[in-house]
């Protein structure tokens, strides 16, 4: 057998059986491979950036990761930005990237570039397949990589000859161990500062913020007083109805100064300490207040579900969770406003969704109107490379099907990667995007003056708006084969909303929200 | 001045006077001086690939670099697949990078990364500005580096705080020497070789493949019988009714073996020796044929041009170069083929049009019938990073508001920087884009079985066809602002294409053309 069919045994062995590719000439025997290997499906997208974020959301969902397949440096180049954003929200991915053959490099043929810059520019696991007798043994380390606590994106560069040449022998991936559990005394050290009766703060960081995890903090928020948040953008956040509700630290430094006013410890689980997303003039980017203690229940690779778990038995034996009740808001009526779309969205919400939310500016009330919604996911843009709402929706549909997937999407950052479009039609996948077309960069209108730009006049107004001409989301959408409508009112919304639900297949609806700034 | 007006002052004074602009909120003061320095135009647009691959096509026609803005690593990490071809073209960019303040850098915000990596991928010149002080002296050394010949993507990243703080000083750029001309005594040597009767070619590369190094090449064929060929993906070639015709090597080995059958000599100017763009098992790299002897007449950052007007002076004293007779294929009629497509742009393509071409496989013929149409530049894809097309005839008609600029832009390509169509309605830019739509990945169909993978079934098949759902590119131009038709006929699209040229602003024509392959 060849290299590539090596590497795809290896991959669907090892339980990778969902490959999102963008291929070109170099891959083209790991393309005729999956004629070999069927049980490997093989997802086209029209753009590198699709692959990458797609990988995302299907690993954020499947808890195991899907294959990419990229054309070269300037194909790993192109998914860059949403392995960024894998990277932060430690996904597992096996990033393969397609090479020359080995003794092409030397020639410095156009494509050639140094892959292994990109690579490192991701600060993984990566490692360039040397041998087509080695190929198998990498693709197993490499799942192993990805894998292992607390996730990661393995890059996997394949040489076109490695591919080609017979020799190749499938590798056995071998599990990696669990997320290291937190020991006994780092636990009876937190039990005594969450009893210690002074204003202290959870902060659930990756891996904490599911079932298990929020329910341990919540018990032990019941039992002892303290506050729980979730860092500001969650991998993976659940929450609705029957689930503790845990509200995520804010976006702007002001928001969380303000959640985090005189508190005296902050326990991080899993969570980094809290810093300013940018850098303003004169303010701090450090947002622990003065004064407080930072403690670390678990750190990223540690199993910090299981400490919060044995914390709740240690500080709250036989307390309950607050579990959210069923509630949701009533169907609004009248022209779109920022708040009115998401008490449809609130209203509407199925059971079991999964939401991509890169709604940003238009989305600040999101999180209240779905608050009581049945139980959901959200998945959250946790590297702020824009451009990840719509592959993560595509990604997380291919990795549950049963489920139905909302892309609550910007309109600016939709732009990024809207490609996306035509492989949820393509593939058939139950996603309900909502584009919010505030015709603006609105983030940047507000950042413009958060950042002290006074100067700044109609020349630089004009590069934060996006009308003229309007973007028009529904003849986009039509264009690569996605049923798409407009709503400028709240009634029109849930209606389309609703019908977008009850069908299958991807729909778009291009809200019509004015914008907040 | 803040060092934003510094750097921009700066750029302005150094005669870069156009930006193309993706911005985030790290740079809201590189923004906010647009308005305190009016004479840097700003365009937006909606996808750093879009930023790059414009200003890309602006160097090439303006021979100075625009700049860009891009947000942090992210924002790069988008724009590097067009600098990658930029970089292959020599073309002067100034690629500015907005960053974190360097104090918030070390707080590992979520946008923060080692934009280093990625400047390094590019091999060029690049630097950090360490201080408001020096913004306005590091932006000029970035022009003079962007101008150093041959070329090249200058990288200068600009930390908010240096863009923000007070004390910044325009900078004074001083031109860099012009490329280094080539000694007599090259020059006597490759007259020579000319002069030896043997089978030889001249293979033009950077910078020679304009009008007045393609004049002296073809008085020197004329006087001594070697023959002439362009390299296969020249960043600038004029052509045209007037003009000697140079004939390019071909994308595929097979065809350059053929141009070069039985050749002694290859001297290169400003030129690489032929290579493969992919390998394939079993067939060699290297493309220069057995028993040839390689001369380099002028290299890369040597005046090529001078050289080729020095030797045509030795060797073809008094000898006429052979222009090209104005002629073009009549109007062809009839359901639109792989040839008859290119026969209606010989016949229509307008005097002094700039010709963006990423045909692909459907743009096999245009070279032919085109080649008696008035005199035009035709900018190719340099790097192989597909996705140029669009971006560069946007950069094009920005540099060059007078002509007429044409895209002729595969389905696939097309796809992964299709935004630029918003920013050419934007600025009103006039773009007539012809979208070859064979609905497929056409080369890799051809290259699937040219690498010998025998193996390949409907499974591979599937990832190269890009029908199911078919891409509307009429919708999609018009969700853009677009004005869009589609023809699927010869006289349709004749039709179109007049009438796109004689109207003002861009246009998008959807060819409906068989697939080759």
């Amino acid at each position: 057998m060849n290299g590539a069919q090596a590497l795809l045994r290896t991959l669907v062995d090892g339980g990778v059986d969902v490959c999102f590719a963008n291929p070109g000439t170099s891959e083209m025997h790991f393309v005729a491979a999956l004629d070999a290997v069927p049980r490997m499906r093989a997802v086209l997208s029209l753009f590198e950036g699709t692959v990458t974020g797609a990988a995302d959301g299907y690993g954020r969902i499947a808890d195991r990761p899907a294959a990419t397949l990229l054309h070269l440096g300037p194909g790993m180049a192109n998914g860059l930005a949403n392995l960024h954003n894998a990277r932060r929200a430690h996904t597992p991915i096996i990033n393969v990237i397609g090479d020359h053959a080995r003794d092409h490099k030397a020639f410095d043929a156009p494509l050639e570039s140094d892959i292994d810059a990109l690579t490192g520019w991701l600060q993984g696991w990566s490692r360039t397949s040397a041998a087509v007798e080695e190929i198998g043994a990498d693709a197993a380390s490499a799942i192993a990589a990805a894998l292992t606590a607390p996730g990661q994106v393995a890059n996997l560069v394949l040489p076109a000859d490695v591919s080609w040449s017979e020799g190749g022998e499938p590798g056995t991936f071998t599990p990696p161990p669990p997320p290291v559990p937190v020991d006994d005394d780092r636990v009876a050290q937190i039990a005594e500062v969450v009893r210690g009766g002074e204003s202290t703060v959870l902060l659930l960081g990756h891996g904490t913020t599911r079932e298990r995890g929020l329910v341990a903090a919540s018990r032990v928020a019941a039992a002892t007083g303290v506050r729980l948040f979730a860092e500001t953008f969650p991998a993976r956040i659940e929450r609705g109805a029957g689930l503790p509700t845990v509200e995520r630290l804010g976006y702007l430094a002001e928001q969380v100064q303000w959640q985090l006013t005189d508190v005296r410890h902050l326990v991080l689980v899993g969570a980094k300490a809290p810093v300013s997303f940018f850098a303003y003039p004169g303010k701090p980017s450090e947002l622990v207040p003065e004064g407080c203690q930072v403690h670390v229940l678990s750190g990223l690779g540690e199993d910090g579900t299981g400490a919060l778990e044995h914390l709740a038995d240690e500080v709250a034996a036989g307390v309950s969770p607050v579990l959210q009740e069923p509630v949701r808001p009533a169907l609004p009526s009248g022209p779109l406003t920022p708040q009115n779309w998401t008490e449809v969205i609130g209203a509407l919400l199925p059971e079991g969704a999964i939401v991509s939310d890169e709604a940003n500016t238009s989305g600040l009330m999101i999180p209240m109107t779905t608050a009581g919604a049945p139980r959901h996911d959200v998945l959250t843009l946790t590297g702020g490379a824009i451009g990840q709402g719509l592959p993560v929706a595509l990604g997380a549909a291919v990795a549950a099907p049963d489920r139905p997937v909302v892309c609550l999407q910007a309109d600016g950052s939709a732009m990024y990667t809207v490609s996306s479009l035509w492989t949820m039609a393509r593939e058939g996948l139950d996603v309900t995007t909502v584009v919010l077309n505030n015709r603006a960069y609105a983030i940047l209108r507000m950042e413009l003056s958060r950042v002290g730009a006074e100067a700044a006049g109609p020349r630089a107004g004009q590069l934060l708006d996006l009308s003229g001409p309007d973007l028009d989301f529904v003849s986009m959408a039509r264009g690569m084969g996605v049923p798409a409508s407009r709503a400028t009112t709240a009634e029109e919304l849930a209606d389309q909303f609703a019908k977008a639900l009850a069908e299958p297949g991807p729909h778009l609806i291009e809200a019509m929200v004015p914008s907040l700034l």
